[in-house]
């Protein structure tokens, strides 16, 4: 069970609902001091939505139900339950435990219709309104709706979380780059289902226009005026409330924003076009850009990603280009480095007719990168292509900036061998040092039915000279 | 703070929405052994919907603000904010520590269209159906939706929680004695706003029949299907669930439960009967339903009533008829002894135009009946009366049931002098062993500017011999 | 049990030992939402040195068996042992679940003879010599050693928390007004039994001298060195350790040190001279000191006193003196108000031989004040006399040193007649406005066979003149 | 800090003092939703002897060493101190928050005199008496004091916990196999700091017997009296306390219980026989047997030995033998698998002139076996030696036993290679399948300035065949 607490921890950060059921000590020789006795409830409690220890074998259907319907509602969540060993061996009749049919009752639930009216007013007077898509337009399903509902306004959106794809990369719509400028000059910020937390600056200054007006709907009213006051908070399911709002927006709205978009659009393309440049680069060592670059080059829309570690990810997630919602896994706002093969290992087994990607850091792969053994135990077909710049970049670098080049405190790795690691386990590897060559990698890799693990050498220093270190505070 | 852990469990039981803030030792001391310094934020968690320490004076607007969203968000409940001396000696611009505004956004959510729909298709079809009306109806201010549903359905309605009176008692479809003949009979039962715990007998056997159909609409969507598969659960706002439900049901309902409602109403005659030739005993001592029945003639519709005790508010819940909804306070699901002083000062305060009388029983009252001298430094006129049986019955009179005559622990009280007591305090006292006296003094009492304390000397074995034994488990 | 909880918390302050079990829910249906069940588990354990759910009715004994082992262990402190209500109305054979005898062995422990040593040669070469007497020597135990000590070596000695009168306060080594100076001249401090708290400057500077050399004896390993660093710290019994420790001291010691007492006592005159001219005003209202000056003289060796307030308390813990260690009882280090009627109930049960004597603010009383009507329900006489200064003291004086005068928020009670309280509750009362009659009526109460109250008008504003203005931080 | 959470829980079982410093995200964003925002300390609580957030930067030195303290006070264990990052990056002057000295003050203490006394008559008078040495034995540092207790009284002693080796495998008084015989038929049993949980069958039956008498000497006091009750019960230093003991006891004890060493001797030469027949088996696939005595003749006395697994490591401590104390770690009572490699690292990091041998099962080296990269990164020379079965036997042999051959869920693993693992880290490997093969291999290994891993390849039925099938509850 203790092996499962960063797990844990992080879909609760995540919002992910996930069911943890525990072993116990018999509940019979509790106190006594039997084989891992140990509190495992309390030590759950702070970081699931609900954590129950079962006290008869005929509670474990009722139990099991509740933990599942309070890990689905509202806010999805991580629970637990723990169930002693004792009661495991118990032999009951089944009439005394029947299996609970019709225990979770989750609809799509629509907003406040005032409130949507005045959603839409509001909106329909923004000259340069910016919509913010996050996780729980993926949670609530809300992907096709987010779609008719920019078609119906043309408000240029941007994603994150598990709301990236939700506009596929090439939708007029879909901005990345541009989210600085267009935050920091939007008058009005519609947020859906995203938390205003770090990633968005907590919803103030800088980031946020000091004067912008800010709407937001989730499934967690909580979230309604945290951070930054709102000028309506809906409470409901995203894919309902945005279909409530196209009902009453006005239809010339696209043209009203022509100018807004046109201005997003440009900063859009000028800072695209600072990134291609650096993906061309040659180097050897490799660069992160043209790592990137590479793999951009190679992920289809069938192939979900899968990205595990600090600056290369975060070079990553700004080359690679999504065709869809789900497409794109990461350590999420818990920063969780090490979810890559098991993140990986659960996006085969549910969708075992897609491609699997582990885009991994050398560090973050050293945390949980043997379980790769268990995709090959299981059959599983995936890739992990590894930028292996052989340290904690995201660490090493704003040591270097703060304190100067002397002191990088442990955050130097070696150039690790984890291609043939992964032969050993039974995959297959490459070790590739020649930027030309992991196109045909990947390629060959992704087409295969083995578990591979290619591993790109990349310059250490060379995403430092490009400017790019950010201190995640 | 300590002191508060009742009251405060209480509410989380109740689903009140309450803000306790706490002083603490100075951050600036703490581990140093400070006065007072102790675990608060852990100490308050296991009862609140969340705790919260302030670690900067900046913070506390917005630590509060949060914690009065959580309490008013989805299942309303008590929270706690925590802000150490230290901070509240600091001063700070204003602008750093702005008060927030629009910080929280409640509102009336619509249920599911498809499943109320849904709902009304299993309640046209049902052909013994059921409301149950409880607390939720109030906390949404539901009272006005669920009159036009009764209306336009005709279906039986019996309230609990703090849903009493929501149809006044003289409501044709209003039933209260009947309810464990109707439970037991429904083919159909809808639940509002009413969890589906020991009050309810976890909406099983024998209380609800096995084969009814249950439906529900809450507010805390992880309530539906707690206990028993429902057939719909709806997640919204019981006033506007209600209108949607109307608005898809035919018009011919009531006619159609016409033999149903007849069947219901002769047993709640019948049972009311009963009680009513309880009521008329002349005995001294008094008999607990001689001295409820004098309490009831004295309560009018501008009445607010709030029941401290165990058996004598037992009783009195029985013979007390409610005209409006609010107009009940008791200790609720955590069966909390000792809220009434504070419960019908707090009454008082909000509605100084109301008169309030507080129904004791002599256990209860002596826990905390000297906060009426609070009421007296206050000003705040009100009432209570002491149904003074010499002990705490509702222990005492299962503890004879099970164990005989002989074996009756820790439960017997002298007669206290309640009376002399709030004299003492400031306030008005009447002792009273006459039936005949109840009415004149309550009259008195209760018209007068005074705080009044009517001790009302009754019969300890009365209520015991009308059979009245209830192990509260 | 959360009425309990006050109570708890204090003892876990105080480091009392204290066993609270509580009844819960049945184990049988936790989680479907019955009567009172709620986590009482997790809400104790920020308060208790440990907290347990029995789980099975063979287990009682053990569990309850570990939390008694547990209490007293150590530091001492409270425990909770919660015990479904289902597991109660189980049979089961006495031989599965023998009452255990022998399992709490408490002993007393000796200190390393080695640091007893060092402590003895720091100890003879100091020059100006301090003893604090903490409540460590209360509960191991360790008056008659303490004694021994004194006489031994000639040291002065201050005593705090239930230390006090460990030397009685004719022994002309017992201190107590000198404390401020001693504390800041000495050049050797022996703790025995005190945490460096709060109440003690957290053992710095100003309280302490900042060259000061301190050694520390006490139970709890975890409090030496806490806050301040030691010359010697030793876990071990209190009483054994000095009596080691004595058989290592060189025998000329109480001369070496005769004019730093001389000196420590001159001040101790001084100060005293200053308090009992306060304690002849004969002014009405009657003053703070004039009130303490009588209670003083009522007080027997035999007489417990429990102190219960604020500013009353710390002006009669000056004038008061006592004779044995046991003889006081107050607040402690929770400050927890309210704890004088069962503080001074449980003291008669204990010692049906001896007079007990409640000492409140009236503030403080009325918080409990009617558990008065226990001890007359009980037959307990005890004699409650409360200093009547109509309001909160400890706060007022504060606010308005800190605001002045116009700024004094919540403090402000009226004088209330708690004496004819007490005599509607059965016991007796009295008033006293006049200083002459407070003597007499001590005389009249500490003599009879009643509960009393004898509540005395004090001036508001008499305490505060005289300077006596502290903020508990 | 999560990823730390399962070796805290295993430090805390263990009561292993270990400080865990955790960053955390700033004290001036809490509650606003910063990257890594968790309830850290709640989290670590039930699994610490105490969690501690600094609120200011001047006291990180006194809460660390306030921290550091507790975890070797009393019983050991681990405690966490978490640093919002904010405070780190103030710069404060030196004199405001001084570097404590003198703040930890452990000593030896000694036994309550008076109880040792009683605790020599009981051994004397005792017939067939026997030594636990448990871990306590190693944490008080009472090796040499144990050999000095055995040599003067002749009773049979068996070793557990980290007490294993206390007593070299050749003194005559250190037995093992007949723990069964000695424990059932003993008539005076003294535990040496080993608490009477799971490992001992709780003191009760079977395992002990009935009527023996058990004493108890340990440094937490709350373990006197668990389980089992005791005739006596010390807290103290257990070398201090053995060599009081020593002193009290009559010198003629040796000769006294002659025939009774005798009989527990023949009782362990028989099962060591049985053993040894086992041990020679040269069967292909390599049985677990004749691994571990391959493994037992090439462990040195200086040779420091990591046991992580279920089945291979329960063998192999019972055929490998110890020299001395601190020779062998294992999972412990938390049975925490995958300790190894990190035990193995801080082995040689503290004792770089010893070897470090690592047994691990194939099961328990998948979890951690990737840290073996940490070893050849740091240049920490050391030789894992993997009994490969090919299962998790220790849930698998049970499964087996239960259900029949026919069910054994998740249990099985391939072969695999994880010598080619190591060898891809950075290390060297082998693969061995030949028994004959073992003791070269280690020979090698061990000898050599490498880090190796040495993968033999087990049956895995074999164990199950010699009837050595356990059940860990």
């Amino acid at each position: 069970m203790t092996d499962a607490v960063t797990g844990i921890a992080n879909a609760h950060a995540a919002r992910s609902p996930v069911l943890l059921i525990g072993g116990a000590a018999p509940l019979g020789l509790r106190g006594l001091g039997a084989l891992q006795e140990m509190e495992q409830v309390a030590l759950l409690r702070p970081i699931t939505k609900g954590a129950w220890s079962v006290a008869e074998t005929r509670q474990i259907p009722e139990v099991l139900t509740t933990a599942i319907r309070t890990a689905l509602s509202g806010r999805p969540g991580p629970v637990f339950v723990e169930i002693p060993v004792d009661l495991l061996l118990n032999r009951i009749e089944l009439r005394l435990a029947p299996i609970p049919e019709r225990y979770v009752h989750r609809s799509a639930m629509p907003g406040d219709p005032d409130l949507v009216v005045k959603l839409g007013h509001l909106l329909s007077r923004a000259e340069r309104p910016v919509v913010i898509a996050g996780s729980g337009v993926w949670w609530d399903d809300a992907v096709k709706p987010l779609g008719s509902f920019a078609d119906a306004t043309g408000v240029p959106t941007f994603m994150n979380g598990a709301g990236r794809g939700s506009l596929p990369h090439d939708h007029p719509l879909a901005f990345a780059q541009a989210r600085g400028f267009a935050l920091a000059n939007a008058d009005f910020v519609l947020v859906l289902g995203a938390p205003l937390d770090f990633r968005l600056g907590y919803g103030r200054t800088p980031t946020f226009a000091e004067d912008a007006l800010v709407a937001m709907v989730d499934c967690d009213p909580v979230e309604l005026g945290r951070n930054r006051p709102l000028e309506v908070g809906i409470t409901g399911h995203i894919g309902r409330v945005l279909e409530q709002l196209v009902d009453v927006l006005p239809a010339a709205l696209p043209a009203r924003w022509e100018e807004w978009r046109r201005r997003v659009d440009v900063r859009e393309r000028e800072a695209r076009a600072k990134l291609d440049a650096l993906c061309v680069a040659d180097d050897v060592p490799i660069s992160h850009y043209r790592w990137a670059a590479e793999i951009a080059s190679a992920i289809t829309p069938d192939t979900i990603v899968v990205g595990d570690g600090g600056d290369v990810v975060g070079c990553a997630s700004k080359i690679v280009r999504l065709s869809r919602a789900g497409q794109w896994l990461d350590p999420g706002p818990f920063g969780c480095l090490g979810i890559g093969p098991s993140f990986a290992i659960a996006a085969k087994l549910l969708h075992p007719d897609q491609r699997v990607l582990l885009i991994a850091g050398d560090g973050a792969f050293g945390l949980n990168g043997m379980e790769m053994e268990t995709a090959v135990r299981f059959g599983l077909p995936l890739t992990c292509i590894v930028g292996n710049d052989g340290g904690w970049g995201q660490i090493r670098n704003p040591q270097l900036s703060f304190w100067g080049s002397e002191r990088a405190v442990a955050t130097s790795l070696p150039t690790t061998r984890y291609d043939l690691m992964v032969e050993a386990l039974g995959g297959r590897g490459l070790f590739v040092t020649d930027p030309r060559e992991i196109g045909p990698a990947l390629e060959r890799a992704l087409g295969s039915s083995d578990v591979w693990c290619i591993n790109v050498a990349l310059d250490p220093e060379a995403y430092r000279r490009t400017g790019q270190v950010s201190m995640a505070i």
